[in-house]
């Protein structure tokens, strides 16, 4: 079996689009309805397939044994990354669907699952192109109408690459430390840019002919911390009028990171200006009298995207690495089963703690896949819809779900993937089957993008406290109606009533927190964020999942159980039932152990860690 | 800093065998007491760190980055490894203290911490001899005179390595399945060896000049399964009369696997006999006229052991990566704390999410270092203690805590390294920290030696179900004694109360099971093993832990809290309290979802699985 095994079952991705979100509806909208149809994700789903399957999947090899490498000063891709790029780039595959201005262009949600698949066959190729997009969104949002003409079109053609610079050495988590500086010019907008970037995610490679940096500087007269952070544009190479490319812009490669996995992406450390010959270009306006700047807001943009996209790159890897876990349960063969000890030799599949790791990890997957293309759902309606209304809900829908899509599906790849290597057995451990390079490649994603404590303060500090609360109320009203209205069908009673108590776990736990903050005790959100987070997770996740089991039951009463499409639904079933009676437990234990409150953690000396 | 750091924290070891477990009554016993005080332990593991921080630590790098390389037939170990181990072998901390026939042997129990130390500086490079100890203690317990005086010298001291030998392309869990096949010659109890053998450790490689291979094989007459079985001493060099190396006895290494982590252990195949020339020594009888052979239940003497030792590699590598990620968390200066927005800026391990990180990390290892320390006390008890029920006692617990401390400390192991990561931030990330090795060597723990589900079976179908039931109610009887004792401890009423209610779980839990198999649904037993193993361990943990905070209370209380040791017992009570408050109440989910009881996994079809 070779590492590069593409074993990605779209059935569910089908499920998701044609019968469970209400693509209708979003299609009927007047910027996609002369040019979607739902049928047409199916087109699209066999062209990725084929990419995937025939060019993406045996470079993902190449990815992760070779590796970027760095070179008398330049980054050098796998040879087969070349073709690969280029190949995704031809399809429109690459930044191109994010263009919103474009006519035709693709909803989020349904570029969303077709990136899936992609990172699925080689995450560090993707990661590649996986920026651009966000960078050319942020300069089509907020950049004036000549930096646009003269920056998108290479970007979105993927011609040139697009990355975002906010860590450096001493500011990771700490964006406000940002040291890199901006002085003005004699020429308005351009900025001489002087500073050490760090771990910035392809930026530099052999791939693209010249790079966009999105630099966040302070400015003179910028104020401290993040509030006094300006964006700038700052190509690698010059930018002439005719949009040829004109010198070298001081941006120097200092060198690229060793890394755990994620091997095929360049993570590079950036000097920029080391020769005081740096320019870039600001984004907006420059800083205000009062010092403030919009630099961080304007990078939230970007960031909320790619806090969305770890989230994919977390399912799709730990989706990949189930996939093949899956298939070699049903080739391996290995001992009898248990409740007949005497009886024939059987696949491992047949074994029930197998059978357990299998369904935890497709039921965990599919929930985390529903929540990820909700979301990317509302964010189409937020941005298209000509419902005030509904772009508001689907607004504050958005809003509380991205620190869960990026940090719930980044938490549980790893663990989920120790199951996949573990449904291999010692197999798993070994570097010429798949599942390995999967676990090594996923670890990233709950530190990148603001790690995953970050987005546990932001659901709790930020997005529950929004607009007094609106947002988590819009979550509590969806989840309280979808409970109501199913709580007696037939056959689900006690999957709807355990969510039912998770529900009052969850209110319970908002008591609790509530409880803390008007008694003073702060510190104990920051140190029990980390477990809301999920305990909201899998409450939203339940819903979901059950919303899609329902459905499915459905279907499999309409379709009979000898359609061929019988066993999927009856999985879907599976899905909804394994993952509310096994998982969405653990909220109870959440709010029993904030109830009890321990606060050891923080009340000790430093000294008593050791 | 370099990935070889070792900064492995000693106290912690040193409390556990000069306070907590009672020393005093093991050495008083005859065969130590002339040889052993309590107070040795310091020099022991004085002598024990700086061969860890001056040779082994330093050859980790090499043990990762080149690893055991496998040129023209043979396996190379990197340059540094001589040396490393001939220190060991020198300082006679290597398979020497196996000698269980020795005068002035140590216990097994002051052995372990040194190993454990070991193995946190590197992992691969113990791996090289990890089972010589084990492989002598089997020829040593059932070989004949003649053999034990022909092998067991060069396997004490090191000149030969030992290996054990079950598992086979076909057969890895299921043992039963081996296809080697032994043939009788003319001499009585020599046989002629065929067959393939695959994933031994250090079954080759150049730091030993012979290798003992306990070879499992079915003998002509020996019936099918794990019965049929009888085990081999097979050389790879035959051994003159004189004790010198002979021909080559036709053992090829076929190759060395290529894993994920632990490069520096030679994981070989071995392929015996392919020129009908390999010839291997009976150990104990023949099969009798029922087919039956004496191998496997030798074998599990050394499997035992070598679960106990995964346990120690488990819990070494998880404390390794805790111990760098605290002292990580002392450096890096990241954000302001959150309670203090406007204060100076501030070391991450102020930050109330790193704490919970860190407590709980150090909270588990302590649980589980307490667990397998007090088993390997209770090995040594069971060994030499002249008192027959003191005996039957402690084998009982060994019994019932050998799957425990495998298959807890290396499912844990997983998802704690990852927080050690998740502390560390980006930098986790990258190889030259030393935290993303320490998770690529984990992952085979919980598989090897029969994997974790083989455990939690071997923990509910056999230690429960043994001597109707006796072991299981030993270990209840102790864990209801402490509770009994301090439930009206002054200051842990708290603790001690979630620790009854735990009990009250772990106990309908039981019934849960007994309900289960009463009516017929056996196949729950295997679908919830898992879980009821980590609830059994988590109940077992906890009140280990908890035994170790209320000494470390009293102690406190004795030194005052101006003394040197002061915050390490406020440490130690700290993770007493976290475990128990944070972490055992988990038991009480398992028992919720096991009371639900969903069988879903078990009742679809396979094809439902995707």
């Amino acid at each position: 079996m070779p590492a590069n095994n593409f074993l990605y079952d779209t059935r569910d991705i089908k499920f998701i689009f044609k019968e469970w979100l209400d693509l209708d509806r979003l299609l009927s909208l007047d910027v996609y309805k002369d040019y979607y149809s739902k049928d047409d994700i199916d087109s699209y789903i066999e062209v990725t397939s084929k990419i995937c399957r025939d060019v993406l999947a045996p470079a993902n090899e190449e990815a992760d044994k070779i590796g970027v490498q760095f070179i008398d000063g330049k980054v050098i891709t796998p040879p087969s990354f070349k073709n690969a790029y280029r190949v995704v780039m031809e399809a429109g595959l690459g930044p191109q669907s994010a263009d919103r201005e474009a006519e035709g262009r693709m909803p989020f949600c349904m570029s969303a699952p077709l990136n899936e698949m992609m990172i699925a066959a080689s995450a560090g190729i993707l990661s590649c192109w996986g920026l651009t997009a966000g960078a050319a969104h942020v300069i089509q949002k907020y950049a004036s109408q000549e930096l646009k003409e003269k920056f998108l079109p290479p970007l979105f053609s993927g011609e040139w690459g697009g990355t975002m610079n906010l860590t450096e050495p001493g500011a990771g988590s700490d964006v406000g430390a940002s040291m890199t500086r901006a002085y003005p010019t004699d020429t308005p907008g351009l900025y001489k840019i002087k500073g050490s970037k760090l771990f910035i995610t392809a930026g530099d490679h052999d791939l693209a002919s010249n790079f966009v940096h999105l630099v966040l500087a302070r400015p003179e007269g910028g104020r401290e911390g993040t509030a006094g952070l300006s964006l700038f544009i700052t190509p690698k190479y010059r930018v002439n009028d005719d949009g040829s490319l004109g010198e070298w812009n001081d941006v120097t490669t200092a060198g690229i990171e060793h890394k755990m996995g994620l091997k095929g992406s360049p993570t590079c450390s950036l000097i920029y200006g080391e020769n005081d010959d740096c320019y870039g270009y600001l984004v907006g306006d420059p800083v205000g009298e009062d010092g403030k700047g919009q630099g961080m807001n304007q990078m939230f943009s970007m960031m909320n995207e790619a806090r969305l996209g770890t989230g994919v790159l977390a399912l799709a890897v730990t989706a990949e690495a189930y996939y093949n876990a899956l298939a070699y349960s049903k080739e391996r063969i290995q001992g009898t089963k248990l409740t007949d000890p005497k009886g024939p030799r059987v696949k491992i599949i047949e074994h029930e703690d197998v059978r357990r790791m299998l369904l935890l990890q497709k039921s965990c997957i599919e929930a985390i896949r529903a929540l990820l293309m909700k979301t990317y759902y509302y964010i189409d309606l937020e941005c298209d819809s000509p419902d005030p209304e509904e772009r508001e809900f689907a607004d504050y829908m958005v809003q509380i779900s991205t620190p869960l899509c990026k940090a719930y599906a980044s938490d549980m790849a790893w663990p989920l993937i120790g199951e996949a290597i573990q449904t291999y057995g010692g197999y798993g451990y070994i570097e010429e089957y798949p599942v390995a390079q999967l676990a090594r490649d996923c670890k990233v994603f709950s530190i990148w993008e603001g790690t995953n404590y970050i987005q546990s303060l932001d659901l709790i500090g930020r997005k529950f406290t929004m607009k007094k609360g609106k947002a988590l109320r819009t979550l509590l009203k969806v989840i309280t109606e979808f409970i109501q209205t199913n709580k007696e069908t037939m056959g689900f009673e006690k999957e709807i009533g355990v969510l039912g108590e998770a529900l009052n776990d969850f209110q319970a736990i908002l008591g609790i927190l509530q409880s803390y903050m008007t008694s003073g005790k702060i510190a104990m959100m920051p140190l029990y964020s980390t477990r809301i987070l999920h305990a909201t997770s899998m409450l939203y996740c339940g819903m979901l999942i059950m919303e899609q089991g329902l459905l499915a039951a459905q279907k499999l009463k309409e379709v009979g159980d000898n359609h061929y499409d019988s066993k999927f639904y009856l999985g879907k079933v599976a899905s909804a039932r394994f993952y509310v009676l096994n998982v969405v437990p653990q909220i109870a234990v959440i709010k029993k152990v904030f109830e009890i409150g321990d606060a050891t953690a923080i009340d000790i000396p430093v000294e008593c860690l050791g």
